[in-house]
Protein backbone atom coordinates (compact mmCIF):
# COMPACT_ATOMS: atom_id res chain seq x y z
CA UNK A 1 0.00 0.00 0.00
CA UNK A 2 2.85 2.32 0.62
CA UNK A 3 4.27 2.03 -2.68
CA UNK A 4 0.84 2.38 -4.62
CA UNK A 5 0.28 5.44 -2.87
CA UNK A 6 4.30 6.65 -3.33
CA UNK A 7 3.00 6.30 -6.98
CA UNK A 8 0.20 8.69 -6.50
CA UNK A 9 2.05 11.21 -5.42
CA UNK A 10 4.66 10.96 -8.06
CA UNK A 11 1.75 11.17 -10.73
CA UNK A 12 1.86 12.69 -13.92
CA UNK A 13 -1.94 12.71 -14.42
CA UNK A 14 -4.61 12.44 -11.72
CA UNK A 15 -3.34 11.65 -7.87
CA UNK A 16 -3.69 8.04 -8.00
CA UNK A 17 -1.28 4.82 -7.85
CA UNK A 18 -1.61 1.02 -8.00
CA UNK A 19 0.46 -2.14 -7.16
CA UNK A 20 -0.39 -5.69 -8.05
CA UNK A 21 0.84 -8.49 -5.71
CA UNK A 22 1.40 -12.21 -6.95
CA UNK A 23 0.33 -15.01 -4.12
CA UNK A 24 4.63 -14.84 -3.16
CA UNK A 25 3.76 -11.58 -2.20
CA UNK A 26 5.94 -9.74 -5.10
CA UNK A 27 4.78 -6.72 -6.99
CA UNK A 28 4.16 -7.94 -10.71
CA UNK A 29 3.30 -4.75 -12.07
CA UNK A 30 2.47 -1.11 -10.83
CA UNK A 31 1.35 2.40 -12.53
CA UNK A 32 0.26 5.65 -12.29
CA UNK A 33 -2.66 7.91 -13.59
CA UNK A 34 -1.61 8.60 -17.38
CA UNK A 35 -4.74 10.00 -18.65
CA UNK A 36 -3.32 13.26 -19.38
CA UNK A 37 0.04 12.33 -19.95
CA UNK A 38 -0.96 9.77 -22.70
CA UNK A 39 -4.15 11.02 -23.96
CA UNK A 40 -5.98 7.89 -22.74
CA UNK A 41 -9.37 7.99 -21.09
CA UNK A 42 -8.38 4.15 -19.79
CA UNK A 43 -5.28 5.30 -18.25
CA UNK A 44 -5.86 5.10 -14.75
CA UNK A 45 -3.81 3.44 -12.24
CA UNK A 46 -5.28 0.20 -11.71
CA UNK A 47 -5.92 0.00 -15.51
CA UNK A 48 -1.92 0.39 -16.35
CA UNK A 49 -0.80 -2.24 -13.48
CA UNK A 50 -2.86 -4.81 -14.27
CA UNK A 51 -2.06 -4.38 -18.22
CA UNK A 52 1.65 -4.53 -16.69
CA UNK A 53 0.92 -7.62 -14.46
CA UNK A 54 -0.52 -9.17 -17.64
CA UNK A 55 2.09 -8.02 -20.05
CA UNK A 56 4.59 -9.00 -17.28
CA UNK A 57 3.53 -12.97 -16.60
CA UNK A 58 1.95 -13.36 -20.49
CA UNK A 59 -1.28 -14.36 -19.66
CA UNK A 60 -4.76 -11.97 -19.01
CA UNK A 61 -5.60 -13.66 -15.98
CA UNK A 62 -4.84 -12.52 -12.48
CA UNK A 63 -5.85 -15.15 -10.51
CA UNK A 64 -4.18 -15.67 -6.62
CA UNK A 65 -3.10 -12.12 -7.01
CA UNK A 66 -3.87 -8.69 -4.97
CA UNK A 67 -4.32 -5.36 -6.04
CA UNK A 68 -2.96 -2.38 -3.80
CA UNK A 69 -4.85 0.74 -5.01
CA UNK A 70 -4.22 4.48 -3.49
CA UNK A 71 -8.03 5.07 -3.52
CA UNK A 72 -10.93 3.03 -4.46
CA UNK A 73 -11.66 1.74 -7.90
CA UNK A 74 -13.79 3.64 -10.32
CA UNK A 75 -16.42 1.11 -11.94
CA UNK A 76 -14.36 1.18 -15.31
CA UNK A 77 -10.93 -0.14 -12.79
CA UNK A 78 -13.70 -2.24 -10.46
CA UNK A 79 -14.80 -4.43 -13.40
CA UNK A 80 -11.38 -4.75 -15.01
CA UNK A 81 -10.18 -5.79 -11.26
CA UNK A 82 -13.16 -8.80 -12.02
CA UNK A 83 -12.03 -9.11 -15.69
CA UNK A 84 -8.59 -9.80 -14.13
CA UNK A 85 -9.84 -12.78 -11.55
CA UNK A 86 -8.42 -10.64 -9.00
CA UNK A 87 -8.66 -12.20 -5.72
CA UNK A 88 -8.84 -8.93 -3.54
CA UNK A 89 -8.43 -5.33 -3.96
CA UNK A 90 -6.94 -3.26 -1.05
CA UNK A 91 -7.78 0.87 -1.29
CA UNK A 92 -6.89 3.57 0.89
CA UNK A 93 -8.98 6.97 -0.20
CA UNK A 94 -12.53 5.94 -1.09
CA UNK A 95 -14.66 7.48 -3.88
CA UNK A 96 -16.48 9.88 -2.07
CA UNK A 97 -12.75 11.48 -1.10
CA UNK A 98 -12.22 11.00 -5.20
CA UNK A 99 -15.69 13.18 -5.99
CA UNK A 100 -14.15 15.53 -3.39
CA UNK A 101 -11.52 16.79 -5.81
CA UNK A 102 -13.69 16.38 -8.79
CA UNK A 103 -13.51 13.26 -10.28
CA UNK A 104 -16.60 11.44 -11.22
CA UNK A 105 -16.22 7.98 -9.64
CA UNK A 106 -19.23 8.42 -7.44
CA UNK A 107 -21.47 10.13 -10.57
CA UNK A 108 -20.22 7.14 -13.00
CA UNK A 109 -21.34 4.43 -10.06
CA UNK A 110 -24.69 6.20 -10.29
CA UNK A 111 -25.35 5.82 -13.71
CA UNK A 112 -24.27 2.61 -14.17
CA UNK A 113 -26.83 1.47 -12.01
CA UNK A 114 -29.77 3.24 -13.77
CA UNK A 115 -31.74 1.90 -16.69
CA UNK A 116 -30.42 2.39 -19.84
CA UNK A 117 -33.09 5.03 -20.91
CA UNK A 118 -32.38 6.95 -17.52
CA UNK A 119 -28.49 7.47 -18.54
CA UNK A 120 -26.93 10.44 -18.94
CA UNK A 121 -25.65 9.22 -22.59
CA UNK A 122 -28.07 8.07 -24.82
CA UNK A 123 -28.16 4.37 -25.50
CA UNK A 124 -29.02 3.46 -28.54
CA UNK A 125 -30.02 -0.59 -29.23
CA UNK A 126 -30.05 -2.00 -33.01
CA UNK A 127 -31.47 -4.90 -33.50
CA UNK A 128 -28.95 -7.34 -35.54
CA UNK A 129 -29.53 -10.57 -37.40
CA UNK A 130 -25.75 -10.91 -38.41
CA UNK A 131 -24.24 -10.17 -34.71
CA UNK A 132 -26.01 -12.37 -32.95
CA UNK A 133 -25.27 -14.94 -35.45
CA UNK A 134 -21.80 -14.16 -34.96
CA UNK A 135 -22.11 -14.74 -31.63
CA UNK A 136 -23.63 -17.75 -32.13
CA UNK A 137 -21.12 -19.09 -34.17
CA UNK A 138 -18.33 -18.09 -31.76
CA UNK A 139 -20.05 -20.18 -29.30
CA UNK A 140 -20.11 -23.24 -31.25
CA UNK A 141 -16.49 -23.09 -32.28
CA UNK A 142 -14.83 -25.22 -29.37
CA UNK A 143 -11.43 -23.84 -30.33
CA UNK A 144 -11.77 -20.73 -28.76
CA UNK A 145 -10.12 -19.53 -26.28
CA UNK A 146 -12.78 -18.89 -23.10
CA UNK A 147 -12.04 -16.05 -20.24
CA UNK B 1 -22.38 -0.26 -37.02
CA UNK B 2 -22.06 -2.39 -39.78
CA UNK B 3 -18.23 -1.50 -39.92
CA UNK B 4 -18.12 -2.70 -35.93
CA UNK B 5 -20.26 -6.31 -36.60
CA UNK B 6 -17.60 -6.74 -39.30
CA UNK B 7 -14.70 -6.17 -36.44
CA UNK B 8 -16.89 -8.86 -34.20
CA UNK B 9 -16.10 -11.26 -36.71
CA UNK B 10 -12.52 -10.97 -37.93
CA UNK B 11 -11.56 -10.75 -34.12
CA UNK B 12 -8.70 -12.65 -32.61
CA UNK B 13 -10.24 -12.31 -29.21
CA UNK B 14 -13.79 -12.36 -27.73
CA UNK B 15 -16.25 -12.04 -31.05
CA UNK B 16 -16.51 -8.13 -30.52
CA UNK B 17 -15.74 -4.70 -32.20
CA UNK B 18 -16.32 -1.09 -31.77
CA UNK B 19 -16.07 1.86 -33.92
CA UNK B 20 -15.32 5.99 -33.11
CA UNK B 21 -16.99 8.36 -35.14
CA UNK B 22 -16.89 11.69 -35.04
CA UNK B 23 -19.39 14.71 -35.22
CA UNK B 24 -18.32 15.06 -39.39
CA UNK B 25 -19.11 10.92 -39.50
CA UNK B 26 -15.78 10.16 -39.97
CA UNK B 27 -14.25 6.68 -38.38
CA UNK B 28 -11.39 8.19 -35.99
CA UNK B 29 -10.68 4.72 -34.24
CA UNK B 30 -11.67 1.47 -34.22
CA UNK B 31 -11.16 -2.19 -32.64
CA UNK B 32 -11.76 -5.62 -32.01
CA UNK B 33 -11.49 -7.70 -28.89
CA UNK B 34 -7.71 -7.95 -28.22
CA UNK B 35 -7.82 -9.91 -24.43
CA UNK B 36 -6.16 -13.58 -25.42
CA UNK B 37 -4.35 -12.13 -28.23
CA UNK B 38 -2.60 -9.86 -26.27
CA UNK B 39 -2.73 -11.23 -22.65
CA UNK B 40 -4.51 -7.74 -21.62
CA UNK B 41 -8.60 -8.40 -20.12
CA UNK B 42 -8.79 -4.55 -20.59
CA UNK B 43 -8.40 -4.84 -24.18
CA UNK B 44 -12.36 -4.97 -25.24
CA UNK B 45 -13.46 -3.72 -28.32
CA UNK B 46 -14.66 -0.98 -27.12
CA UNK B 47 -11.31 0.22 -25.24
CA UNK B 48 -9.12 -0.83 -27.88
CA UNK B 49 -11.35 1.86 -30.25
CA UNK B 50 -11.47 4.68 -27.39
CA UNK B 51 -7.68 4.40 -27.13
CA UNK B 52 -6.98 5.07 -30.73
CA UNK B 53 -9.03 7.68 -31.38
CA UNK B 54 -7.49 9.37 -28.72
CA UNK B 55 -4.21 8.75 -29.70
CA UNK B 56 -5.28 9.93 -33.53
CA UNK B 57 -7.05 12.89 -32.40
CA UNK B 58 -4.41 13.84 -29.58
CA UNK B 59 -6.74 13.99 -26.70
CA UNK B 60 -8.13 12.46 -23.53
CA UNK B 61 -11.99 13.89 -24.56
CA UNK B 62 -14.20 12.64 -26.97
CA UNK B 63 -17.06 15.01 -26.87
CA UNK B 64 -19.06 15.22 -30.01
CA UNK B 65 -18.17 11.33 -30.72
CA UNK B 66 -20.15 8.45 -30.96
CA UNK B 67 -19.06 4.74 -30.32
CA UNK B 68 -20.96 2.07 -32.07
CA UNK B 69 -20.35 -1.44 -30.84
CA UNK B 70 -20.92 -4.75 -31.76
CA UNK B 71 -22.36 -5.89 -28.25
CA UNK B 72 -23.83 -3.82 -25.36
CA UNK B 73 -20.72 -2.55 -23.58
CA UNK B 74 -19.70 -4.13 -19.87
CA UNK B 75 -19.07 -1.83 -16.91
CA UNK B 76 -15.86 -1.04 -17.87
CA UNK B 77 -16.66 -0.29 -21.45
CA UNK B 78 -19.59 1.79 -20.47
CA UNK B 79 -17.37 3.70 -17.84
CA UNK B 80 -14.90 4.33 -20.39
CA UNK B 81 -17.70 5.88 -22.89
CA UNK B 82 -18.37 8.13 -20.07
CA UNK B 83 -14.85 8.85 -18.77
CA UNK B 84 -13.70 10.09 -22.60
CA UNK B 85 -17.14 12.08 -22.57
CA UNK B 86 -18.51 10.29 -25.64
CA UNK B 87 -21.92 11.83 -26.48
CA UNK B 88 -23.81 8.73 -27.47
CA UNK B 89 -23.79 4.93 -27.52
CA UNK B 90 -25.32 2.56 -30.11
CA UNK B 91 -25.38 -1.19 -29.84
CA UNK B 92 -25.90 -4.43 -31.58
CA UNK B 93 -26.18 -7.75 -29.32
CA UNK B 94 -27.26 -7.04 -25.62
CA UNK B 95 -25.15 -8.03 -22.46
CA UNK B 96 -28.15 -10.92 -22.24
CA UNK B 97 -26.78 -12.27 -25.53
CA UNK B 98 -23.01 -11.85 -24.36
CA UNK B 99 -24.14 -13.92 -20.89
CA UNK B 100 -25.96 -16.34 -22.99
CA UNK B 101 -22.57 -17.07 -24.56
CA UNK B 102 -20.22 -17.25 -21.45
CA UNK B 103 -19.12 -13.60 -20.62
CA UNK B 104 -19.54 -11.89 -17.54
CA UNK B 105 -20.89 -8.67 -18.37
CA UNK B 106 -24.37 -9.03 -16.32
CA UNK B 107 -22.55 -10.50 -13.28
CA UNK B 108 -20.22 -7.83 -13.19
CA UNK B 109 -22.99 -5.21 -13.87
CA UNK B 110 -24.48 -7.13 -10.17
CA UNK B 111 -21.07 -7.09 -8.48
CA UNK B 112 -20.87 -3.30 -9.14
CA UNK B 113 -24.08 -2.69 -7.72
CA UNK B 114 -23.65 -4.15 -4.32
CA UNK B 115 -22.23 -2.73 -1.35
CA UNK B 116 -18.74 -3.18 -0.97
CA UNK B 117 -18.99 -5.86 1.91
CA UNK B 118 -20.99 -7.91 -0.27
CA UNK B 119 -18.86 -8.04 -3.39
CA UNK B 120 -17.49 -10.99 -4.45
CA UNK B 121 -14.05 -10.09 -4.68
CA UNK B 122 -13.08 -8.63 -1.30
CA UNK B 123 -12.37 -4.69 -0.99
CA UNK B 124 -10.31 -3.64 2.63
CA UNK B 125 -10.53 -0.15 3.20
CA UNK B 126 -7.01 1.12 4.60
CA UNK B 127 -7.56 4.77 6.25
CA UNK B 128 -4.42 6.53 5.28
CA UNK B 129 -3.53 10.18 6.10
CA UNK B 130 -0.51 10.33 3.73
CA UNK B 131 -3.44 9.52 0.88
CA UNK B 132 -5.58 11.64 1.93
CA UNK B 133 -3.06 14.80 1.77
CA UNK B 134 -1.84 13.56 -1.49
CA UNK B 135 -5.79 14.51 -3.01
CA UNK B 136 -5.79 17.63 -1.00
CA UNK B 137 -2.41 18.48 -2.21
CA UNK B 138 -3.14 17.94 -6.25
CA UNK B 139 -6.61 19.54 -5.31
CA UNK B 140 -5.21 23.04 -4.13
CA UNK B 141 -2.52 22.92 -6.55
CA UNK B 142 -4.49 25.26 -9.86
CA UNK B 143 -1.50 23.73 -12.63
CA UNK B 144 -3.22 20.43 -12.53
CA UNK B 145 -5.07 19.21 -15.97
CA UNK B 146 -8.29 18.06 -14.94
CA UNK B 147 -10.80 15.76 -16.79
Amino acid sequence: MERAIELSAISSGGPFGAVIVDKNGNIIGEGHNEVTLNNDPTAHAEMVAIRRACANIGNFNLQGCTIYTSCEPCPMCLSACYWARLDKINYANTREDAADIGFDDEYIYEEIKKNKEDRKIPMISHNNTISKQIFKKWFDNVNNIRY
